[in-house]
């Protein structure tokens, strides 16, 4: 099959890969549609050390699978491979299974690729009425869904969200669904202005002064910047919240004592739940389409890579086939 | 009036110090003993750019103060001096006024003199069961205080505490008031037998191995040192809390990815309340005794620090007079 991997820091595009084998209980899925995350572009910089096949952001339809009824829909896919046997796949926290594999990411190839194989029990099916162009922001909608799960917020907080990328702008929309007082704040009006057509506020960056001093109950970092931590414990009031959705490779240099005496509490925050994720795409309340940057096929996949990279890109997608 | 001040990086015994004059709605306070605090120390190294009379440990008696019932009563002293106007203030955060100044810390003169001026507010009367020695220790009892105004904690917990300190000790008294399973970390045979004689789990770094496995639900950073993070890090399960007790001049290093993989809250606490603090240490609920190593006189002060500064020690008094 035809498959685009990351190996000996380099991404190369095979044609004659082997499909991989459907493990006991889990389902092969021919993939059709595929999404570059930022943190595959991590990968590529180093981040969790993964060699193998790239992509976890994906939709597809089941080929094979024990579970019969499935074969021939068509679905998305949990990228955390828990065991299901250890303490914290017990609590319902398979996300965090230390056994776990993750889908592009860690010990399994990932969706950049003809087919994959996954778990049944990662398996979500997705409406109709989601196309594939868009069904392919499951997983990161999902992720922006985190945040509710780990946050308590009312209506009353005032939030600010900072970086209008692909993941500032899923958040936002996200926290809007609850009617809290948000504030994205970014560097592109061109982005910025995705959200300011769906009434969200914002503001630019460059509007800040230094002498800027409203605080903000809860802070979201969606940078994606090792710059964005700092920015975020600024603009939080003490005793609030700063949560940090986005990797970046390698170590950073931070002021603990800002943290200790604003009493601040840094949540880190990774994979979120499908289900909402993908009521919320079926409902219309989360619209990503002006977030595809442009649509490539797996056949063009290094220069899909090479077209993310740039500066002011939003999603790049894949076709497979 | 006798004090020690820190100026110029140098600490100074001063023995005609001008006595501070008691503002409005402040009363002036004889100071009559006190303790050196690892703030101290790290103020010292540069931490706050502090320079003035060091010391927010104490107990005095109240000389002058407009409200007369007052006036010869042993108290101690919140250390935060608030605007009482502001937005945090009315919420009750005088702790986090933005405008407030710090006994010893931040634009008010401390303790290790023979006269203190605070606010009458933040005066909180001692009982005459707990004596001046045993007084001392109000404030960092309530820091500990801190951690259960803002970490839930409930008996179910695995609560490991890393460093067997002053701050460890009361920390770990504090957390048993609570029923929690817990655990205390360290390096000294000798602090952690002060805990084991009061029916704690402890157990010796060096115990630990590398492969080291089992997780806990929260973890207390009590180590003073900069590499106290890290440990608490590694001992944090999945979604799980680790709360940074104390604070260490300078920046520090760290990969924030392990926070944002494993969904970990990272809570920075500070000052506490005092009601709790005075109240267990009334009741005897914690023992101070045992951590105090070597009580000096405020003419002893240069002495006093030396001897605080070395390995082992655990609190160091100072008599004012």
């Amino acid at each position: 099959m035809k498959a685009l991997f990351f190996k000996n820091n380099k991404l190369i595009l095979s044609k004659n890969h082997l499909p991989p084998l459907p493990a006991e209980k889990e389902a092969l899925i021919r993939v059709t549609c595929t999404g570059i995350c930022a943190t595959d572009i991590e990968i590529m910089k180093g981040y969790m050390g993964f060699e193998g096949i790239l992509g976890h952001e994906f939709v597809g339809v089941v080929e094979k699978c024990s579970q019969k009824n499935l074969v021939g829909q068509r679905v998305s896919g949990e990228i955390n491979i828990a065991c299901g046997k250890c303490l914290y796949c017990k609590r319902g926290m398979e996300r965090h299974c230390p056994e776990r594999s993750v889908l592009g990411i860690l010990n399994k190839d990932g969706a950049f690729a003809e087919y994959i194989t996954l778990p049944i029990k990662n398996l979500h099916l997705i409406p109709d009425s989601i196309p594939d162009e868009e069904a392919v922001f499951v997983e990161p909608v999902a992720a922006a869904f985190e945040i509710l799960e780990q946050v308590n917020i009312s209506s009353d907080d005032n939030i600010c969200i900072i970086g209008d990328g692909r993941l500032g702008i899923l958040t936002a929309q996200v926290l809007e669904t609850r009617g809290c007082k948000l504030l994205v704040e970014g560097r592109h009006e061109k982005k910025l202005a995705i959200l300011k057509a769906r009434g969200i506020n914002t503001r630019r960056v460059t509007e800040v002064h230094p002498e800027y001093t409203d605080k903000f109950d809860i802070v979201i970092d969606c940078t994606g910047s090792p710059s964005g931590l700092e920015q975020a414990i600024q603009r939080v009031r003490p005793r609030g919240t700063v949560v940090l959705k986005t990797t970046v490779a390698g170590k950073r240099t931070f002021d603990f004592n800002e943290l200790i005496i604003d009493e601040i509490a840094l949540i880190g925050s990774r994979c979120g739940p499908f289900e909402p994720a993908i009521k919320a795409l079926a409902e219309r309340k989360i619209d990503v389409t002006p977030l595809i940057s442009k649509v490539f096929t797996l056949d063009e996949g290094i220069e899909a890579f090479n077209y993310a990279y740039q500066k002011g890109v939003m999603k790049v997608l894949m076709n497979i086939r």
